[in-house]
């Protein structure tokens, strides 16, 4: 490359090793720090956040950014110089174009909200937060105005979390698999009893479970000598770098979902751990200043926690283990009996503990009232109401309270309205790669039920996570499929495991 | 104040916040980071300390202190507003001294000096080492040129541990105890039979260990809500705030050198608790850009570790803890003979495992043979003869090889020379101040027999941790003592503990 474009270069991986810095405070603050910590750490993140948007947002950087793409002109639009410069140029459009004054106004209200928001839940009362919410969506309204959008304000919203996706297209995509899913809860809820849920009551030593789950993820390929596994309240994962990638899970000796947290969390993991060497601490990784499309992130946990970690394969190899680590628990449980109760589908309030069938429905009660709210067709005051109704019409059940209502998720609170819908398409997305992994490797489900992981985390690293954050997600999924994001693959995957489970 | 004191004060105190990130980053490099993790880690410390580097040795900042000093006159000289803008001053002077190139070759250097040392070790073969320390010598006086001195190049390169003490002082008062030491451990050697130290050999389980280790730092006041305790290969304390203080320790199951470790950490850890609010995170606070004295620091260590954690009336109060920490192992053991066996005097090559008495003789070793480097008396090809013949003079021994002798400390490979003499000017600090708490609080070593350490705390709170680096080692101990830094009060402490010990 020219000298121009190394002068951009150096200082975008300046500002992506800030960013991995701030992720490891960020992951200490989860995992490590005493309770005492709480006003230094907050100290540390504002200095570094403030230093690194500065140096990002200053003159500078559009120089070099114009000065480089004169440079790399020509070069192969999907390399990564042109990426770099094209990513430098659409977060730097896209970060100057809050004013400093609006920025701070959001944070501060962010932080207000979620004391609010907080406070509003153990009380069961969403008045003590309605306020609040009325003035972030407000100020959401006005961000939307400040970024642009071409058809809904809610592109703009949407688009920090998935860039290049419009709100028409989630719109369509939603609208096209919500009946063909609240018709399989229906057909499910009538067969209920077709599933024993008994084998997942009792009491599992937390010792015992972290040391399954890590054997599990070991075995799925998790690198620990480049990376870890703590414990945390809320489970994430820190991609600090391709060789220190950090997972957490919580544990509770009451049931097992220590396992699912810690297998969507290596999903993620091998995802970091995969990157290229030559985009690893570089703009186009997960440090960079932009965000990565998050439907793709979330396509690698929930393929790793779904189609893999709650098959019928994988139970194969891994159920014997299961039955070592929790001795008498499952001695007398055949093979099909724990994988039905592990499987259980039931329509809850909460979305975080929903099944496969039921998640991309609470995700849709969400979009669709966001929207709504964006649009100005519903007011934050009759949001509980809508709410609830909405719950009754997708799930049939109605919250008896906010809190496990309206209430339920800390999002809205700092101000994140848009990034609900990536969970689901990270639903489809996991399932459209997964089917182009078996459609390169027919013998890949026969691989998982051995215990044999890496066909399928060679395929996700060539055609996946080497890339970083490149490609959006429309790209990487048109490159991958030859189609667009399409819930076809997914209700159909549904239909015929739930179908056979369940005797539909 | 007024704003350009203010504006002052917040670009150092960002500057502050940012060294706290880098303390951070070492204390999880050093106890959490997987293998994997070096190279990003060392890409995030570069980016960090030359972004600080550069704000700090911005000419910007010298208006600002220039402005602010103007503005400030006529404040109380020891206040925090005129203690800053003096710290800034010098501080900025200091770090302007050097130029980047040389800054970079230096820094280059010490990544060599460190490999060529380790290898040399490894092979107990000075030669290995010797050209590269030959180029170290150099450029530290070099070094010392640039930044300037008064009398002796070695000032410059001392001060940059020890602000404000010259080479002269510190040959003074070591020339001035030198002799009471050496004839104290020809004593002990003579009546060598009467410690008995078998009661130090048998198997302590490591995690009987921890639990003693954490009972006996809690009891001495350090506050795991405003901190933790981890393991690290080189014990170390990270005062990243006065609420997040990180000490560490190491454990080996065949002897209690966990429990010196880790009382010698939280003497640090104290220290740092102890900061005044004003000072926390300030540039007066450990975390701002020059350095505290670092025997103000180590005085606090050996407080603790020394004065308290191997004296008889802290056994009074911890032996029968110990005796049920490690059932069967000091059963019929009485306490003055584990109280001998805890304390036993043997001259040994190795620095960092000796006792109180020899420890400032291997310290006088190291300083004098720094001082006849600079001064350009003694050649580097020389070093190891002139090192095995001061162990025998001094310490009555002489060095096998070289990996026990002159290649024993990991220091000069990484160009810190001026430094040793810190950690005997600490020892000496740490019996002056603790006799001037005793001074004040007679009943002090009553208390401490009956596990009751706060009167000391308290006192070293308000006359020592408050002030964080507010105050040089002369100027702090003038205000504590009334006198200069002196070698009697540590030579009466040795001679009269050990002169009972060993009945001399």
């Amino acid at each position: 490359m020219g000298e121009k474009y190394d002068a951009l270069r150096n200082r975008l991986n300046d500002i992506a090793t800030v960013n991995s810095t701030i992720w490891t405070l960020n992951w200490d603050t989860q995992t490590q720090m005493p309770e005492g910590g709480f006003s230094n750490r907050s100290k540390q993140m504002q200095v570094l956040s403030r230093m690194v948007f500065e140096q990002f947002t200053d003159e500078k950087t559009h120089q070099l950014i114009d000065a480089a793409a004169a440079e790399v002109e020509g070069e192969d639009a999907d390399g990564n110089t042109a990426r770099t410069v094209f990513h430098a140029r659409r977060d730097y459009d896209n970060a100057t174009k809050l004013n400093p004054a609006f920025v701070s106004e959001m944070s501060a209200l962010a932080t207000i909200g979620q004391q609010k928001w907080q406070a509003a839940r153990a009380q069961k009362d969403f008045s003590i937060f309605q306020p609040t919410l009325e003035k972030i969506v407000a100020m959401k309204l006005q961000e939307a105005e400040l970024r642009g959008y071409k058809d809904h304000p809610y592109d703009a919203l949407l688009g920090q979390y998935e860039p290049g996706m419009t709100t028409a297209q989630v719109k369509a995509i939603f609208d096209a698999h919500k009946p063909a899913l609240i018709e399989l809860v229906e057909g499910i809820k009538a067969n209920a009893g077709a599933v024993d849920t008994s084998p997942m009551h009792g009491t599992f030593p937390i010792d015992a479970q972290r040391q399954f789950g890590l054997d599990v993820v070991s075995g799925f390929g998790f690198d620990f000598s480049r990376g870890r596994q703590d414990v945390a309240a809320h489970p994430f994962c820190a991609p600090l770098a391709r060789d220190d990638v950090r997972i957490t899970t919580r544990f509770k000796e009451s049931n097992l979902n220590s396992l699912l947290a810690m297998m969507h969390e290596a999903g993620h993991g091998l995802h970091g751990q995969g990157i290229h060497e030559a985009i690893d601490g570089t703009f186009l990784s997960w440090t960079g200043m932009g965000t990565m499309s998050m439907a793709v992130a979330e396509s690698q946990s929930r393929t790793w926690e779904n189609m893999v970690g709650r098959s019928r394969a994988f139970w194969q190899w891994a159920y014997p283990m299961l039955q070592a680590a929790f001795p008498g628990q499952f001695e007398d449980v055949p093979l099909d009996t724990f994988y039905g109760a592990f499987n259980r589908v039931q329509p809850s309030f909460i979305r975080v503990e929903a099944d496969e069938v039921t998640y991309n429905l609470h995700i849709m009660v969400r979009f669709e009232l966001e929207l709504a709210l964006i649009s100005g067709e519903l007011q934050v005051a009759d949001l509980p109401e809508a709410w609830n109704a909405k719950y009754e019409e997708y799930l049939g059940i109605t919250p008896p309270d906010a809190a496990l209502g309206v209430l339920q998720d800390v999002h809205w609170s700092g101000g994140s309205i848009g990034y609900f819908p990536t969970y689901a398409l990270g639903n489809l997305l996991g399932a459209q790669y997964f089917n182009a992994a078996v459609a390169a490797h027919p013998q890949l489900e026969d691989e998982i039920s051995e215990g044999k992981f890496d066909t399928l985390l060679n395929w996700q690293i060539e055609h996946i996570h080497q890339h970083g954050r490149k490609f959006d997600g429309n790209e990487l999924t048109k490159r991958i499929t030859g189609k667009e994001i399409d819930p076809a693959d997914y209700v159909a995957y549904l239909k015929g495991k739930y179908g056979a489970i369940y005797g539909l």
